[in-house]
């Protein structure tokens, strides 16, 4: 069942091991059939080097196993409660990769300082509050979907795809797996040159915003021009064909 | 004699040395058999590509050598001292690796900045007092356990299953030589990330105490619900099944 | 046409990513062929794993697509700029590798440290000043050049094969786009022994010039000593034949 | 002629890579067979890739080139130095390694702060001063190894078989060149372990003298007990057979 979604879901796992971004069991990947509404996530505590696309969980969006012999993923609530409130997202990553951690647990936002920042998050990308003691007692993993969401309130989910929770780490997502995956690969990198250009000039102000979304734009925006598959670019600018 | 210890012990020296947390001949991992009182242990300053299972070396736990042909590692006495105080504990690592080793050498311990950490460590990684000239000359290997043993004299050791020795580097422990080793490797990760949260945030606070104790106890405690095999989650726990 | 050049484009590209400078489909490295005005350079977007030599694309200097079935880089308009200004560059190479970067975001000039840069940049890595609204509204990309090249006004470019956009990232050349990559190279390893030098004693000074002149000129100058390829050196000069 | 000695010093030049101690071109290592009075060194400016074992180039003490068709490493001078002033030394590696770089540059000695220094040296790695003007118009790479034989008047060079160039990088030796080798990978780890433990705790302190001296020497003093191969410890000592 939903085999295709199932191979998706393992191999953008497996990309989350090969750029380096988990380390022994951590980190897990998912990606959501909406029509059926079931998603197959990574399953809990499994070795990234004995694990198969079969052994990906299906999960309902009420949380119940569908399908699979192992447990899911313990952040599956989590994911559950992204898939609910972003419409447009297709696949979430979760990683405690090393930089983008280290701004969750700081509990700061990563700053747009640059270009490669601006390729793929139109702002800085935000930080969640930490969750009240009751919360983590009531329900921890909903709770912490339930923060995020909330983070978002003003913010659009598919322009700035990834966010911090403090004290933890980050979760990135994207129309795909796979694009959830680059999202996080991304963000580590441009979550080290942060910290880098701080130590490099300790002052530096954030990009100038008509830069920021210059980038942002050129490729993701209606008129996209960085790719090939963007169909919208006119024919006669230059250098495109 | 003892060949599927020896077995285990050989792989989890290599698995140390494939992790990037020891270089040359740098790093050592033992597991002991409870029920003969015997330890095997890597030889001392063997290079990792030639090492091969039978070359590990049993030694009891008056430090004699049992069986083999190379001399133990000089790091022996420690280990012993260690199997002797914590009686749970069924395999030590002990690698010079660069993050760790920088908090050990800075005589700080790495505080619970995150929740990477408390899946790990049910606290701060503590820090021993460093030895005297005078317990440095008398028997330094041997003292060199004491000091831990007396640091963890209100601490469980299956709960912060490591500890960083004052100068020198960290030491990790657990039920089997293959968890000490994956204690080191989220040891690392976890002193690289304090290290860099420190640059994000220099007045960081350590992570709320009922978060700390939230992920450990999901991972650890007996009611865990991170992985497969805990038997005592209960059946009717979403998303578990 | 021109498989030659597209050959050597094809294996600089691929040698960015070998040397460890880009990640996903970052960065692109185009070569020139002189006598017909035209242009080798990376398609956009499209990813490492999957490019081969003929899906380069050849480009004339107006930024017309003279071959190929994929779009340019995005950022040809660049490249083109740099080639038309610069008649001794054969190669570009752009990648937004970490710590070059971070100086480009911090917008600070690489200050020469040590004869490591000194060996192949002859003086600070220079940073543009930051384009404006207007600058980014009219036309982005080729006015990157622009600010490049004025820039050089008083700088030699073969002698400096190397710049730093503010905000953005590196940008290397060189005779020929192998060796506008290992500019690349140096230029990364360079910026992060910076940092680290500053993280080692934060008032460090530049490299006396004395120092800096010798070690460009014993590789580059006229009478250059290092390597095996210069024609100039005295056959007397021990310790070379 | 010298084909053994050809043989070893390939070998370490292609560890020196591996270890991940140099890019491009940089770096050389050289033996010496002491009784012809010949060195091998590596080639000027070859490739790691394409380099050989009689690729080596043969050189006497007076720098004059014995056999070989390639100039030799343009620091050869400095080498010759170090052999003819340093007589225990057998091989000598040159890298311009990351963090042992960032020290020299920085003109700062790398202090002793934990063990992993001390299995490899006893005291501070020390730093020369820079040359002036003068000496670098008079010979440079000969006076580059005047002004380290001149910083190791008063140290022993197998006890402390390294130091930073001021300004340019370490040079590390040994009784062989892999061992030449091995001490700069110690270096490169102990001078990058130094800068984390700076950032962990800006105040640390020199490791107790006594430590120091006890690592040093159970490593490298007549009594040594570390490794199998020193003959001199004493067989009723515990756990050593």
């Amino acid at each position: 069942m939903l085999n295709e979604l199932k191979e998706q879901v393992f191999r953008a796992n497996m990309d989350l091991m090969k750029h380096g971004l988990v380390i022994l069991t951590f980190g897990n990947v998912s990606g959501i059939d909406r029509s059926k509404g079931i998603l197959a996530i990574k399953p809990s505590g499994v070795s990234y080097e004995k694990m198969r696309a079969p052994d990906m969980v299906l999960v309902d969006l009420e949380g119940k196993v569908v399908e699979g012999k192992w447990s899911p993923s313990s952040d599956t609530p989590t994911h559950i409660a992204l898939y609910k409130a972003f419409p447009g997202v297709g696949g979430i990553a979760h990683a405690h990769s090393e930089y983008a951690t280290a701004f969750a647990q700081a509990a700061k936002e990563i700053p747009c300082l640059g270009t490669t920042h601006a390729d793929h998050f139109n702002g800085p990308v935000p930080v969640t509050r930490f969750l009240s003691a009751k919360e983590v007692k009531a329900d921890y993993e909903a709770r912490t979907g339930v923060i995020i969401v909330e983070r978002f309130a003003r913010l659009e989910p598919l322009e700035t795809p990834a966010v911090l929770i403090a004290g933890h780490g980050p979760i990135c997502w994207g129309r795909t797996p796979a694009e959830a995956v680059r999202n996080n690969v991304a963000l580590e990198r441009v979550a080290k040159m942060a910290i880098m250009t701080a130590l490099a000039n300790p002052t530096v102000k954030d990009l100038p915003t008509y830069l920021l979304r210059k980038h942002f734009l050129r490729k993701h925006g209606p008129r996209a021009y960085y790719g090939q598959s963007e169909p919208s670019i006119p024919k006669t600018r230059s250098p495109k064909k």
